[in-house]
């Protein structure tokens, strides 16, 4: 499997089509995987905001209030809207805030990007980027595209790349069913491709000033396995979630 | 980048030497990272135990009970004093054993397995993996080593390759303090490369049958951003287990 970054991409800019800015610098072969970071599919969307389109309410002041205090230092009330409106659920309020997105991704401010955005204070994650990779998807001579975006975790410092839409694969690839090296049956596998192809392109893509947010992964054998698309836990299966509900941080 | 596996490892028995299998196998460059699974780190080291290594004590038997109870199957005592005897702390005891090995990574069941392990009830994960890590290194013309292992995480379904050793390179690339395309200040990116390369080489190396536990990532560039070996949370600054101490499943 080989992993390279599509070249002297410019600034994406809303309206910009994404799969051409692609295929005119790179021969891609169909079963090629291009993975492309939230990033340049929310600048391409007009995904832009500012801090005055979000007015905040109550709830928002409150929430930064809260985290002004335990920050000792300004939170803006209408970063925390922001959060809010981009949010279906609220996991974690302090000390910082991880939201629900509409379409199931659980991240920190909901994912909204104040680096790498030029014009605007805001970058507000693809409405539906499993919507986006498919519309990309069609115009692109490659089978399959996932969208990524960069996360923390829990258990373990740092971030990692994570998938949070894809087109022309499962997201994972389910080994349940299948027999090990020495004839036992693997009751639970089911490994998170999608996950692990973006972190792969996170490397190639970097976290700066690269300019390189498309990476593409060749020779990639998803193999006859089944799979799915079930990739966020819901708050039934999720026991962190649970926990997390009846939490609040006390300093 | 380039990702591939080593082709035709035997079966790996207790003392063989991973450095020299590889070595007999693939021309490696020094700036290679070799990606071993855990699985055959663990087979060299004899890690193999069985469940009458572990006669269960009252806190085992405790857990296995719960666990039967939920799972409506039997849940043998000498796996759950197996689980604890590997850990140093208890994350979560129902409805599955999520514990923070002596190393400081989080995983269920302590990372114990009982899929690919011939000739042994289960094999435990390395006892200090990132040492594991140093010793291969140390006999290959790589200059890097990770050691993965596959695992499930909160907020999202499926499992994913980690590192859980590392040798030759830091856990994490620092970002804090670079500037983005808009010339911003990136203060809180830390890229934990060394999960991202554990992701990547799971996708070619597989959870099954497969026999390819080792993967060369060739052209990873780290670069000249500073790095840390601090990849473990601890209690104090990981607020999802601080929730799960407090919590516990009700069904
Ligand atoms: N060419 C180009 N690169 C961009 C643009 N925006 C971001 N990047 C690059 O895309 C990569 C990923 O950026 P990042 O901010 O980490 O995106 P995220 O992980 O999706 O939030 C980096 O190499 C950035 O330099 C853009 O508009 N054009
Ligand atoms: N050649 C060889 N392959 C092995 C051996 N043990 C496991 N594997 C392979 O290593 C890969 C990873 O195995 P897995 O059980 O997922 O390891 P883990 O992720 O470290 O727990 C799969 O391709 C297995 O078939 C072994 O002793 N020899
Ligand atoms: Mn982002
Ligand atoms: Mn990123
Ligand atoms: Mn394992
Ligand atoms: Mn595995």
């Amino acid at each position: 499997m080989e992993l390279f970054a599509v070249p002297d991409l410019p600034e994406v800019r809303p309206g910009d089509d994404l799969a051409e800015l692609v295929e005119e610098r790179v021969d891609l072969r169909p079963d090629d995987v291009v993975c492309v970071a939230s990033t340049v599919v929310s600048k391409a969307e007009g995904r832009h905001a500012d801090l005055d389109d979000f007015p905040a309410g109550p709830r928002a002041r409150e929430i930064a209030a809260t985290l002004e205090e335990l920050a000792g230092e300004e939170k803006d009330p209408r970063f925390a809207q922001a959060v809010l409106e981009e949010s279906t659920d609220l996991v974690m309020e302090a000390p910082f805030l991880l939201t629900e997105t509409r379409f199931g991704h659980v991240g920190v401010n909901a994912g909204i990007d104040r680096s790498n955005v030029a014009d605007a204070d805001l970058l507000l994650l693809p409405k539906r980027p499993s919507e986006s990779a498919e519309r990309i998807r069609a115009g692109l001579s490659a089978d399959r595209v996932v969208v990524t975006d960069t996360c923390g975790r829990p258990f373990r410092h740092g971030q990692r790349g994570v998938a949070i839409g894809w087109a022309g694969m499962p997201a994972s690839r389910d080994w349940r069913g299948e027999h090990d090296r020495d004839g036992r049956e693997m009751g639970v596998t089911v490994q998170s491709v999608v996950d692990e192809l973006a972190a792969a392109a996170n490397l190639v893509a970097g976290e700066g000033a690269g300019g390189t947010p498309v990476v593409v992964a060749r020779g990639f054998e998803f193999g006859d396995l089944g799979g799915s698309d079930n990739l966020y836990r819901d708050l039934d299966g999720d026991f962190v979630r649970q926990a997390l509900r009846g939490w609040s941080f006390d300093g």
